[in-house]
C-alpha cells in the first residue's frame, strides 16, 4: 500500500484525512471505509488515534516519508486512507445546492456550517471544487462524514431527482429580502448559490423564489461560505430545525 | 525605492496590495496614501490600473522581479505600495470586536463582510492576526480601506475607551439564542468574537449579555468568520441597519 501512495487526484477511488481532527472525525464516523491511518514520529499524543484504530480494526502504521509524499504545505502528523462512497441526498429533508463551487477552502467551511445549522444535505453540481478533496475534509473538520452529499452533472439533473422541492436561488438581485419574518416556510426547501467569481444565472430565477441578502455598495458581494451560512442559518431557524 | 522593497512585516510602517483588487480598490477609496503601484509584464488590461494612476498622481512603474521578491506563493500582476494610516472607531456607531483573531483569511473575509452588511466598525484586541498584511488584505477584497479600525492592546481598553457600548460576547454557551426576534436592540452595540482556537473566556459573560448561535452536535462549532456574518447580518438587519 505505502509505495503506490500518491498525492490526491480527483479520479482516484480512495482520498486522504490529512491531520489528527480529520481523521479522528473519520474514525469516529465512518471507520468501516478506511484502509490504513499513517502517523508521523514527531506526532505527540497518539493515544486517541491508536485507541480509536484498535477499536476499528484499523492498522495504525509509523511512517514519515509518506507525509513528504502526499501533503502538500502543511505540516500535519496524522493521515488516514480511506475508501469513497455512495452519498445520498435524503429526498424528505431540505437542501443546500452549490452550483460549480471554485474553491475547496469555501466549500469545507460549506460543508462545515451546514453540519452546525442543521441542513446536513449538499448537492454539488459538477464541475467544480472535489467534496473528496483532503483541503476540502481538511476545511470541514472532518464534518464531510456527517452529512449527506451527492453530485450532479447539471441542475436540471438534481431538479428531476427532487421535484418536490421549493427552489429558492441566492442572487444579488434577488426579489424576496431575507429576513426571519420574510423567510419562506416549506417541508423541502432547496437553498442554491452560484460559483464565487459569477454567481448564478438570470435563468435560476424562473426556478422559484430568488432570495437577496440585503448588502451595501462597500463591496461587490458578501464571500459565498458566508452567504451560505447566513441563508443557511436564518432558513433553518425560522423553518424550526434549529431547536 | 525598489532596491530596498522586501516581504511584509508586521512593523513596516507600510505595506502592499496584492493584485489587481484590492489595489483598484486602494486608488478608488484612499489614492493619498499610495507611493507606487507596481505592474508584471503579464497583467493583460492595465488601462483601468493606468487610469486610475494618473488621476490619482501615483506612479506607476513596470518591474516583474519584484512580484518574485515581494509576493509569496500567489500569482499576482499588480501590486501597490501604501503608507498606514491611523484609522479611529465612530464612538456614535456599533462595532465589531475581534480578540486576538488567529488567521489571516478568516479576518479578510471578516473586515469584507462587516463592509457588506453596514457594521464598518472593527476593533481588534492584540496580539493577533495582522490587518494591514497583504494576504488579509486580498481576504478582504481591499475593503479594509472602506472600514474604521482600531487596534487596542487589551479588551478592557477598548472598554474604557467606549463606555457606553453594551457589549454582546457569542459564546458557544451564551445565554441569549439568536434570532430576527430575539435580537436585542441598542443605539451603540459591540459584538465580541474569541480566538478560532480558543474561543472568549468565560469572564466574557460579565461584559454584557452572552450570545448562542444555535448549533448541532455534529460539529465542534463554527468557523469565527461564519459566526460573525450570522451574528453580524443579525444585529444589522434587527437594528434597521440593513435597509
Amino acid at each position: 500500500m505505502k509505495n503506490i501512495l500518491k498525492p490526491y487526484k480527483s479520479g482516484f477511488t480512495f482520498s486522504y484525512t490529512s491531520g489528527a481532527f480529520a481523521t479522528i472525525t473519520l474514525l469516529q464516523t465512518k471507520p468501516e471505509i478506511i484502509k490504513t491511518v499513517y502517523v508521523h514520529s514527531d506526532f505527540k499524543d497518539i493515544r486517541l488515534v491508536a485507541m480509536l484504530c484498535e477499536k476499528a480494526g484499523v492498522l495504525i502504521e509509523r511512517d514519515d516519508y509518506i507525509f513528504k509524499r502526499i501533503n502538500q504545505k502543511e505540516n500535519t502528523y496524522v493521515l488516514g486512507v480511506f475508501d469513497k462512497y455512495a452519498s445520498l441526498l435524503s429526498p424528505l429533508k431540505p437542501h443546500v445546492v452549490l452550483v460549480n463551487p471554485g474553491d475547496m477552502g469555501n466549500l469545507g467551511t460549506i460543508v462545515r456550517t451546514l453540519a452546525a445549522v442543521n441542513l446536513p444535505d449538499l448537492a454539488v453540481i459538477t464541475p467544480g471544487a472535489d467534496l473528496w478533496h483532503p483541503k476540502t475534509i481538511r476545511a470541514s473538520m472532518g464534518s464531510l462524514f456527517r452529512i449527506r452529499f451527492e453530485m450532479f452533472d447539471s441542475f436540471d439533473e438534481y431538479r428531476e431527482k427532487f421535484a418536490g422541492h421549493r427552489i429558492y436561488p441566492f442572487m444579488l438581485d434577488g426579489e424576496l429580502e431575507l429576513n426571519t419574518d420574510s423567510c419562506p416556510r416549506a417541508e423541502q426547501f432547496s437553498l442554491v448559490f452560484g460559483n464565487e467569481a459569477t454567481g448564478l444565472k438570470e435563468k435560476f430565477k424562473q426556478y422559484g423564489t430568488s432570495i437577496k441578502l440585503k448588502q451595501t455598495q462597500m463591496v461587490d458581494s458578501l464571500n459565498v461560505a458566508i452567504a451560505v451560512g447566513i441563508g443557511a442559518y436564518v432558513f433553518s431557524s425560522a423553518n424550526g430545525l434549529l431547536k
